[in-house]
């Protein structure tokens, strides 16, 4: 049994959507963001970075979502979420979560988590104004060079496409018009008619309410 | 072959390193960052994201430390620089590289490359200001909370000690002293004495010159 440690509307919901592709037979565990649960003791015992997601498997605790993810496709080899038998392409999908966590994640989270990076309130106000420069230019840059089409990595759907789709629901609230990258675009309305995806949104939802 | 795009000093040290690790036939090629190399046209043709480490092999380019030092031990597996039989163990190295990447490196990067997320003057100097905090967090909880010893994941050197001893080396120039981290400040020391690192730092060093 799975237990994934999560928040509404953070980066989480790509091992959400993952589980919910496998089948997995998991619970989820909802962590209250606005009471800062995240940075509670009960919390910092599963995950001390304080931070979602946590995936506690019977060998123990992972974190970070591009571990977590070849995990799931690993461990569920039959749903083919990663090309597992080629070290090339699997590379490529880790490159590309790679990016996704640490740039375009990061450029995003220089509008709500700016106090990660400077204590000066006006530098933080300064971070939130280039987000939607930032944050474009990184979709720009995966719409041009890095998405083969109609899914992330070609014809085969894998842990990237949910992780894309996840990043891709922010983009609204950081001031950027995902209308502007028509593939991108395309592959997010796609995702949403994928019952694992109407699936993990609910279950948000459910948590959310 | 493979051919490896580097700049001396930069993350790309753990691929260098690791080449030499697994005895790999392959050739660098270094970018002169000082004259922005990385972000002319030869460069963009190779790596549209304009950074290191790039690897060329002969199925494609490959970048992003984490996927570069996974494919070199998938690609040489007798060297054993990953768990890779074990998908949770496997995951618990990338957790590591993962957040080497998306955080370690990250808060470390606001020193020198503050205009990614703001264009001010005084809010990138107000993140450099933070730096020496934001790493030595980040050092703080890896001696306490992720590194088993000797080696990162425990008894086997693997593909996280690279990366970890590249990063370590950045620490002086962030205002953080590696002795406040005694696991981690042994560690750098033994790596120092691995030949592997030995023979990356001489390439690094014969390169910069």
């Amino acid at each position: 049994m799975l237990t994934l440690y999560f928040a509404p509307n953070t980066c989480a919901l790509a091992s959400l959507i993952s589980l919910e592709e496998v089948g997995a037979d998991y619970k989820t565990v909802r962590l209250n963001f606005a009471e800062g649960e995240q940075r509670k003791p009960g919390y910092l015992a599963v995950n001390p970075k304080g931070r979602v997601p946590a995936l506690v498997t019977d060998r123990g605790i992972l974190t970070e979502t591009p571990a977590i993810l070849a995990f799931i496709a690993q461990s569920f080899p039959a749903a083919r979420l990663a090309p597992l038998d080629d070290a090339f392409s699997f590379a490529q999908v880790q490159a590309f979560n790679s990016y996704l966590c640490s740039t375009v994640h990061v450029a995003h989270a220089h509008r709500l988590r700016g106090s990660r990076w400077a204590d000066d309130a006006a530098a933080i106000e300064a971070m939130k104004k280039k987000v939607p420069q930032s944050v474009g230019d990184c979709f720009e840059l995966i719409e041009r060079e890095m998405f083969a089409g109609p899914w992330v990595m070609g014809g085969d759907y894998s842990i990237c496409d949910a992780y894309l789709y996840t990043i891709d629901r922010w983009l609204e609230g950081d001031g950027v018009d995902i209308a502007r990258f028509p593939k991108v675009h395309e592959h997010f309305r796609r995702m949403e008619a994928r019952p694992a995806v109407q699936r993990a949104l609910s279950q948000q939802m459910a948590a959310a309410a």
